[in-house]
């Protein structure tokens, strides 16, 4: 169909991103190409998540996705910072007014710790990815990878994608090496800078042409995917789309919170990993918003901040406790409006392809009928 | 070349917003439909306007923008409401700190009131449209105009379309009578919502069908226009890549502050209309955005709040004072970071078709290359 098709062997030009390797093998088994988010597991976890994606995905390729640290000089793994008491009061008095429970003492709920800002290990992940072959593609979530993660993808025959906000940060991967880039507006779930999808995608895709762009932010439909192909795109990058399917790993109580809301109940805040992070509103975020809130730390010290807190959020929300509901939270895009019930991955796969073609197929005739 | 370019009878579906009647006229003239943005001017004024643009568009059609105001019970004309003393003495201070001067006591200039807040005298503007029948188009900027200007409109053979940020508002303007919906994301110069037009323009359509709905936000390109019409536009309304014209009657500097301005310099602040306005970025937001200073007045408090002062800069800059440059702004969507050079209105519109064009080919030829 495409060329960045061709380049991996797929059917559809359609990327997936998710944390979870159910959504991953069903698009990659269905013609287009998960990416795994990996970045809050282990080493040891990665091995078992890409041994069972490469059993149920029928052979398709599939991507790996790390936070690797922005820069060099970033603190390396288990270097936790110094965490002001004002925060700490602010986030315990947060819990308190919203009657979440401690966890239960001396369980391993207790002692597990948030490894998602925990820019380490990923060495070792990577040499996990390179004992799959079919794991196709290590991407950069946070822009440009370091140098030597580079060359060894590429020495292990696999292709390096990064994230980018802005054009200057995308000429900047491909400077180092980076074949192919995801420009991710302002719409998109997760970290994201402040650039719409629609003035974004055109810059970026002049930048580093004739490198291939992935359009990210605010695609989840056929129509949605044919407007970032008109606007340069190689392929398409999706993330939020994949939150309410049969094979999301979610809890009941976060995927009823997205077929809920509409495009206007998601938020930029900082307040869950330093950067501006795009979430589902909920009373976390509105709490940071506040007048008078502390202003959130810088990352990677907000993640540390708030990575119990967000846990036991989770644990509560799960048991039903309203206090829980009220603040839980994910990363979302403004797309999440479109989603108003659970679905099939492969489904939501097929009809956003059938609905591009059409799309496209619509806009052609349209310009012949003049 | 679609429905909506047949309904007003000229070859291409691009509407072009401006305050100024040269480049509505080269718009209309060349094929697309201006529309004249006549919020700021006098029933007078606008006899003048719109008989120059009959005389220099060819014949073409064009149509004209008011900030109805957006509920019936919203004060009338004249009722200048109480503003307090703190906002008063911070925009004082605020342009004494630019060593912005004052207006030259007794003149014209001193005397004059901005017009573009005092929701009055469009009953009379409209008895003028009434008597071109060139102006085939009636829009209302801020949402569901009021039903009366909707009867009359009709009975007097005219269309009428209304902004929207929600489907909701859509929905309720097709209600109301409105003929044509301008779908406005976020990223939009002057005021728009918060979600991007790539995640609202195809919830708007889907809400109002079979109603015409214009793309509106982030559209200046042939790419972004076939876009805009992959999401499901009749047509696309642009304003911003108007701004740097040979026809643009904006100040030399703010046209040179726009041609330099990447994505990243526009900002949405209620700083200057009391609703969320989009604009080039400038001392002037960035003072009312800083950490201890008042927040803006609601609509229309906020506009005679800062009318004075936004003439002195403007003012102030054209004699290239340094801290009216500063403080300089003026409504502009993120598109002007595509912006670098000034351009002819015709020429920018022809070449927008051509790349459509183009744009829209390349898909098909990419579906078929499968």
């Amino acid at each position: 169909m495409t060329d960045i098709a061709r380049l991996f062997g797929i059917e559809f030009p359609v990327f997936a991103f998710s944390h979870c390797r159910d959504v991953v093998a069903a698009v990659s088994g269905t013609g287009g190409l998960g990416v795994f988010g990996a970045s809050v597991f282990t080493p040891e976890e990665i091995e078992i998540e890409l041994d069972w994606i490469d059993r149920h995905s029928h052979g398709g390729p599939y991507g790996i996705d790390f936070a690797f640290p922005p820069r060099a000089t970033d603190s390396g793994p288990g270097a936790e910072p110094d965490l002001p008491a004002q925060h700490r009061a602010f986030v315990a008095d947060l819990l308190n007014r919203y009657g979440v429970a401690e966890f239960p003492a001396g369980t391993d709920e207790e002692r597990a710790t948030y490894r998602g800002v925990d820019f380490g290990d990923y060495d070792e992940a990577l040499e996990v990815v390179y004992r799959h072959p079919n794991c196709r593609l290590v991407v950069s979530a946070l822009g440009t990878p370091p140098s030597g993660v580079v060359e060894r993808a590429h020495a292990e025959g696999r292709l390096v994608a990064a994230l980018a906000g802005k054009p200057e940060h995308a000429v900047r991967s491909v400077a180092a090496g980076v074949d192919i880039i995801v420009a991710q507006g302002s719409e998109a779930g997760g970290h994201a800078g402040s650039v719409s999808t629609m003035v974004l995608a055109p810059q970026v895709v002049d930048a580093v042409a004739p490198t291939p762009v992935l359009v990210a932010g605010g695609i989840a439909s056929g129509r949605q995917m044919a407007a970032a192909m008109a606007l340069g795109g190689a392929g398409v990058w999706t993330g939020s789309m994949w939150l309410a399917t049969e094979e999301s790993d979610l809890s009941p109580e976060m995927v009823q919170k997205i077929v809920t809301a509409d495009s206007w109940q998601t938020v930029q805040t900082r307040s869950i990993t330093g950067k501006p992070c795009r979430v589902v509103r909920s009373a976390w975020s509105d709490a940071w918003e506040a007048e008078g809130s502390p202003k959130p730390l810088p990352m990677p010290a907000q993640g540390f901040l708030v990575e119990d807190a967000m846990r036991r959020i989770e644990r509560a929300s799960r048991d039903r406790d309203t206090g829980g509901l009220e603040l839980l939270t994910c990363p979302a895009g403004q797309v999440i409006g479109q989603l108003t019930k659970v679905s099939k991955a492969s489904r939501l796969l097929l009809d956003m392809v059938e609905e591009y073609i059409e799309c496209v197929e619509d806009l052609e005739r349209r310009l012949v009928a003049e």
